[in-house]
């Protein structure tokens, strides 16, 4: 089996076993503010579990290139997690079936922000240009929420 | 009473009473991701009310420019409501103390997010450039949740 990864285009077809992906596409639900904006609802599949509740943090994360190694895959037991960029900058969302499969690597057009859903293996926050810095909408709570996964072998994520 | 209204920038402390701030600013609460990502945790006072939930929506508002004209605010009794800007621009954020005060106009700096309290006047999204998109964190709800109130007369920002 090969440790590279292409990665491929970010959509909601292809990313649905995994998540949301929350853009301004398609149709709006309704206009609003005497219609000088458009609202595309309540899209993402929010999951706090039980005693949990939503909270908003920032993340400053590093920026990464390509090719992309890692070892490192993690999941969220007790919730979802959405990542929305602040700059207008594609960032890498990989996932996984689990421990045993071979990841997937995305890329967001810039556009896109991303709900990852309650326990989905998923990389580590990757932005690849711009700001580094993310609003994410998770879970906040008294348990873990969170068993991490690394590989005997990195894997390589390539233009 | 003049109707024109100056700017200024926006700053976690001008801004408590309407609302909070979320900024990669000062110290994070944690290091994670191998220390690679900065995690500023749980910024936001987020409040969904009796019987709401939280959603994530994405809004397309159209571009604004100064000096800006309004005579609407409103605000959402049963809950708060969070603007990320989806790129790395300043929008406006206007707030009022009720239908009775003169409006107080603020400028982001392209780094920063907002949350509205619950039950905050506050102008409608306005973008002064980048892409309009924005990720809404608001209340999910079978509740109308809006307040208007036209002034008698428009308010001008002024740069």
């Amino acid at each position: 089996m090969s440790r590279r990864i292409p990665i491929s285009p970010l959509s909601a077809q292809s990313f649905a076993p995994y998540g949301d992906v929350l853009e301004a596409e398609g149709a709006p639900d309704k206009l609003i503010n005497d219609g000088k904006c458009r609202r595309f609802h309540d899209r993402a599949d929010l999951d706090f579990g039980d005693g949990g509740r939503a909270g908003v943090s920032i993340f400053h994360a590093e920026l990464r290139a390509l090719p992309y190694e890692f070892d490192l895959i993690e999941r969220h037991p007790d919730g979802s997690q959405a990542f929305v960029a602040m700059s207008a900058d594609p960032f890498l969302v990989i996932v996984s079936d689990g421990p045993e499969a071979q990841p997937k690597a995305f890329l967001t057009n810039g556009k896109q922000a991303i709900n990852f859903h309650r326990g989905t293996w998923h990389g580590v926050l990757t932005p690849l240009s711009g700001s580094g810095i993310f609003a994410v909408v998770d879970r906040i709570g008294d348990t873990a929420n969170l068993q991490e996964h690394r590989f005997d072998a990195p894997w390589v994520v390539v233009a």
